[in-house]
Formats: C-alpha cells, structure tokens, sequence
C-alpha cells in the first residue's frame, strides 16, 4: 500500500533558471513514474517548481513545512505537512524520501545532502557545483549518485529503488 | 489543490475495544468524505485502526511516525512520513491537521490536544472519560467539541471546516 | 559529574501575579539546593519569573527556546538552548528535567505535563486549577504529585530524586 | 548574564586519533577561555574528547543529545539536554552555538556545518578534508574560517566573539 515517494531538494530564493527548469522537470516525470513528490513546500524555488512541474502531470505532492502557519506555502501542494520546526525540518525531508535528488545546491541543499548520507540514504546530485560533488562523492561514496540531466536522475533512482 | 486533512489521536498499545471501533468508524467516515486521514502512523491502536477503517473505503492515510525507519509502521498507510523525534511529532500531527479529532484518552492524546490548543486547533472529543473533557473543555472552551458518537464527530468536523 | 536539573514550566502571557511569585520562589529555592533550572526560556511569565528567581540565589538557569535568534530571551538565562521548533521544544524540556514541576496551568503547560508522563517522568502540580489535578492525577497516578505550595513542591522534588 | 558557548562538532565512532587529540584541547583551551563547551554529548568521538578536554580544566559541558534516554552520554557532560530527535538535533547544536568548530569531517557534521551557515553562523574548519574546507569555504565564504591547528581555531573564535 505504500507508496513510493522522491525528495527533490534544492535552493529557494537564490535558485537559478536552469535548476528551476530541471525542478519543474524532474518533478513531471516524478509525477509519470506513478511516485509521489516530497519537497520543503516553501512557494519559491526548486521546492515550488518542482511541485508545480508534478501538478502539471497530475502527480501528488507533499511538502514539509518549516513553518507552522499557511504564510509562504507552495499553491501546488495537495498535502502540506507543518512541522514549525524550521531547517531541523530538513532531516524529515530526507527520511521519509525513498531516495532524495538534490537540483542545485545551497546551504540548505547540503545539509539535506548530509543528513540523508547520515541516515544511509541515496542521494543523485544533479548539480553545476563541482565542488560539491567532489565533496560528497568522497564522503559516502557507494550512496552519492552525480547524473549529467533530469532523465539521467529518473534512471538512476528507477536503478536505485 | 490543498486537500483536507483531519487528524485522529488516540491510545497505542492500551486502546480499548470500544475505542478500536470507534476509530475504524473514524477512518472510514473520514475516507468517505473524501478527506485524508493523518494519525501517528504505528502500527497500533487508534492510529492503525483508523487507518485500516479509512483504507477501507479507498481513503488516503498519512502516519506522522516518531520513529526513523520502517519498525513498527501500520500496514494501512499510503504515506509514510518518518520524523525521528519521538514524541515531539505531536506538535506536527496537529498542526498539519485542519481538525483533531481525539478517540480515547492517555498521555500522549493529551498531549497532542494540549498542543492543538496551544496552536489554536479546533478538537473533537470523543472518550469516556470525563475528567479530561472537564479539564480541556475549561482550558479552551471555544476551541473544544465534546462529541458521543463518531457520526457526531464527523457532523462536527464538517462544521467547523 | 551530571548535575540535576529541575524544570519548571507554566504560564508565560497570561501567568497570574500568585503564579509569578511562586515562580520566582521556586527558582530562588531550586538554586538554594544547588540544582539547575531550566524553562522554556522566554522573557514573560513563569518562565522569566522562575529564571529570575533562581539567578537572586546565585544558581544556573537553562531555557530552552522555542525561537532560534534573540528575540524574546530572558534576561536571566546563563544558557540559552535555540532550538527554533516552536512548541515542539516542550518534549525537550521535560526530557530534559530529573523533575518537572508546573507552576499554574494553560494549553502550553498542559502539553507539557502530558509529554512528560507519556516520557515516564515525575510531575509536581502547584496550581489552583482543579480540574487538571483530577485529570492528570487519574491518567498516571504514580507519577503525579500534587501540592499546595512551593515548599511542599521543594520537598517533594527532593524526596523523588 | 548569557554565557558564551562554543560549539565543537566532529565524528563520532569514526574519529581519528588526531581529531581526538584537538578535540581534547579544544576543549581544554575553551574552558581556559571562560566559555562553555557544546557538543553533541555522546560517549564517543570529538563529542566525548571534547567534553573530557573541557573538564580537565574545570569548564562547562552542555550535550545536546539524540536520544531520549540515558544510554551513551558522555561522563565529562554537566548539562544533558535530551531531545530524542535524532540528528535533527544537529540544528540546535549550531544555533545555540555563538561559534561552531568543525574538527574532523563526516555526515553529521558537514549537517552540522551546513545548517549552521544557513542559520548564518560562523563556522570554524579544522580538518584534513581538503574537499570539505573547498566546498564550505565556496558555499558561504564570509562566514567559513579555515585554520591549521587548535590555537588557530581559538585565536579565530576569540577574534569573531
């Protein structure tokens, strides 16, 4: 009965069109694989492309708020989980993901990134920061997944699940 | 596109039979509405009754779990939400429901109703025992609905929404 | 080496002028015995007043925060736990208190109260409210310690260490 | 009245005996500072080494646990904060830190570090994770210090307090 659910991570307000446009992406094909969409819920970037993007194929979409209240909510979310716990909010992100993408990278990207290595998950980095896949690659080597394109990212977690 | 959510508390391990039934009459009336159904997730007591009685009429259920991984996770759950914290998921049950609906008693149920008043959440009382609905319906009276039947609960929750 | 840690917890906004002098007599107490204090941090009632209390003596005061920056400390905290999850901290509170003791009574304390017996702990009740003496004493009796005044509440603190 | 308190982060069961031996004197030099000493309170790693490194010189040591219980504290812990949260605690670590030290590298902490930057606090790097220092120092570079030995990163927090 449990369903499958993909995390997208990726930055908010500072994100690129690129990683807004693979956001959107991602989240479509999420949706077409039949998987459920989690992100953080916020309205803005990766998390609200994302969800717009898995709308669009009539995916379902959750997010885990670090808010307690309706201010900042993506429209495209059919479930909205509060937990008023602002970024300690990440570590649920990531656990309750069958395998997390990270679109991008930030501050709060990295910590998910960290936070599911920590917790044994799989994380694809799908990301232009070089930097942060050499970090992470090395960190946990046989959990880091670094893919090239949105396609190469639905590959891979259809390998990993 | 935000779907409705109502959240059943009630007992674990020490739930009643009376209280079971009530539950799985909880969950089904709940799925028949077309609303989702959020409770703790485990795989005991009034949250896994009132899962398995939304499953069965085709309803979505979401589990808020304390715990991080799949140990002790009902069966009837579509979305698996795995927080890690124990027992300060209360919080996040009631904030992501838009009415708490509380079927039984116990320290825990007590907790998460003092939490959704605390958050300004509306709850539904539905239990035997008088004392607690003495002391909540005094701690915040507009906040509170004592009800004696699960078809009452429901009546009342379609009123407050 | 671990040194004991006494919470009080109670009222902020609406704490009444009886439960702030309780408060601030159970702080100056609580460091008069060489014990910690540890509230919920914040600069209004119970917790501001008990802080205050304990700091008149000499003694060491925690708060546990429910915000993650400045805003809204008490003056009198040595130590200052940001924990940015809202009313989520209340577990942690009670967790982290050899003994917890509510000084009057709103939705905030009650969670409290009710975490801590759902987490085993001993709870001293010093407050007027009837009602949630009856009820908190029924749910875990053995937890539960009711008493009429700061002195008792000392005493029995110090009997349950 | 509020303390000063730095936080030291690094691995836990899969410390080096290098990462030890500077978290023991980090320890010790935080405590010859007057400050109080944050880890996240296990019984192992940088954690453990710290704290005893703190105590040898009579300081002060705040855990912040993942647990719930009293199962794998640190003895050198004066203060047990239990949060039964898991590694969602990582986000209280930093920002109930003034300063945060990284000494060593592995998941939890570059969680650590990554929510401390996005929580704007000032981060310490001291480790041999070259990757680590190329990545964070890229990801927010005002707010990333990176130092060559345990004087190094003292001199750094005294110079950013």
């Amino acid at each position: 009965m449990r369903k499958i659910i993909i995390g997208v991570m990726g930055p908010g307000e500072k994100a690129t069109a690129n990683e807004l446009q693979n956001a959107y992406a991602l989240g479509k094909l999420i949706a077409q694989q039949g998987w459920i969409l989690l992100t953080g819920g916020r309205n803005v970037g990766v998390m609200d492309a994302a969800s717009n993007g898995a709308k669009s194929s009539n995916g379902l979409t959750i997010g885990i708020l670090p808010s307690g209240n309706q201010n900042g909510i993506s429209e495209a979310l059919d479930i909205a989980i509060f937990t008023d716990m602002g970024n300690a909010r990440n570590n649920i992100n990531v656990l309750s993901s069958d395998v997390v993408i990270a679109c991008g990278m930030g501050a709060g990207t990295a910590s998910e990134i960290a936070l599911a290595l920590k917790g044994n998950k799989k994380v694809i980095l799908l990301t232009d920061d070089e930097e942060s896949k050499v970090f992470f690659k090395k960190l946990l080597p046989e959990n880091v997944y670094i893919v090239e394109s949105v396609v190469d990212a639905i590959a891979t977690a259809k390998a990993i699940l």
